[in-house]
């Protein structure tokens, strides 16, 4: 499983009928069950791909806003970016620094790493409150919750899989936000084609290949974005390494090799 | 067709048994008979992801570095990336502005909008040459490579297809290239949710997705790196709004609404 990753043929298959998630669900179990249902069962070599309000959802990790009191510094941020104040202080709780603010946007680096909108606090597809203030925050360690699912579905199974948590982010230069791995257990994240020829017996170009990143995208086209709808997805036909050890840590490029900060 | 984009499944084929394509070949010809040979066909909303290579090489976009005379300013900034003088005038003919530059890297505006390293000119795939001197610049006009090569497969098939050309590039904060649209021909590259609802009626968060960037993402993954070996990948499932009018242009964000240059 250490060759490039390449395959004739991906598909990609929602969970059907997939329910909302309630705090203290059980994710993995849910999955089985939905899978047994429609018929379907897991592969060696599927990856399992959640969107992260579920696995949020899954997590508690919801917060009511009227139960937030503002810090100072939220209220200044709040103030330049015309934002409820209460909704910036909840992003602060997951912020190591502040990146950007304007007028309607606060873009930090999380602490988990990854530079985003709003940390990640989102309003859309957490509960059926009229006036929004449930908000969700990321997952605590993406990574553990990867993990953890993974373990459930690989005992239950037997099968050899890998999980993703995807999320969607915009970024630098292109409009339009697309799925990203925030969350992976079970692959290398990043695919290592040092060594690698291209047709011709050369030295590829491209060394590194965003290949988490990538899985991520393709199940974003099929989660669409009222994503509890199709929230979990499995990508079958793709090769790629396997590791016990995988972060999705190892996709965050270190603040001393980045250009763009 | 305008809806969500959203599809229960989605699968990407690779056209199988690509040749090696050379200056003048007729690539939506060579799909066709591609796909016949192997008993596939084309479908009403299909999307056929090209990679940007061969559309440079059969559009006879390659450059002999033997005949490559650096001008005064290529030799300052290979002296700085310590690169190839000559790589680096040609580099320059598709630069608009230089972004960044350090040593093993050049990171430009591309003259089409693009912000990626060596304006996307590269030597992998091109010839077997053993001293690797010829190198592909991108298509002059992908947008209308990618419009050319979608009307002869409609004419040819009667089918509403759409096409993207895609390409890999780095990119900020994340490690790993990834697959991202270049060209674009007969839908909206950029998915717009303005108006739609979240699944409890509130609006959606989340209102662009780079929905072409999210598909050229998905066939990298089948497409793998050595790039002409399964460079035709045939996307189906994806709902997208049909646009005549579609340019990869619209996925650039205006220089004055980056925060990021």
């Amino acid at each position: 499983m250490n060759e490039p990753s390449s395959a004739p043929q991906l598909t990609l298959t929602a969970v059907p009928d997939f329910p909302l998630i309630q705090p203290g669900d059980d994710l993995a179990t849910i999955i089985l069950e939905r899978l047994a249902a429609a018929g379907m069962a897991l592969q060696d070599g599927d990856i399992v791909v959640i969107a992260q309000k579920v696995v949020s959802k899954a997590e508690g990790r919801l917060v009511h806003l009227g139960e937030v009191v503002p810090s100072q510094r939220a209220r200044e941020i709040a103030a330049q970016a015309d934002k409820d104040p209460r909704l910036v202080e909840v992003i602060l709780q997951d912020t190591r620094e502040i990146s950007r603010v304007r007028r309607g946007l606060i873009i930090v680096e999380h602490r988990l790493g990854f530079i985003c909108a709003n940390a990640g606090v989102d309003r859309s597809n957490v509960a059926p409150d009229a006036r929004q203030e449930w908000v969700a925050q990321l997952p605590r360690d993406p990574d553990a919750s990867a993990r953890r699912i993974r373990r459930r579905l690989t005992e239950a199974t037997g099968h050899q899989v890998a999980v993703i948590i995807n999320d969607t982010h915009g970024r630098p230069w292109r409009v339009g936000a697309v799925g990203l791995a925030i969350g992976v257990a079970g692959m290398a994240p990043v695919q290592d084609l040092r060594g690698h020829a291209d047709l011709f017996g050369h030295a590829l170009q491209t060394t590194q290949v965003g290949l988490a990143d990538q899985v991520a995208a393709a199940a974003s086209l099929v989660m669409g974005q009222a994503d509890e709808g199709r929230p979990v997805v499995i990508v079958r036909g793709l090769r790629y390494a396997v590791r016990e050890d995988a972060s999705a840590q190892e996709i965050l490029r270190p603040r001393e090799q980045d250009l763009y900060r």
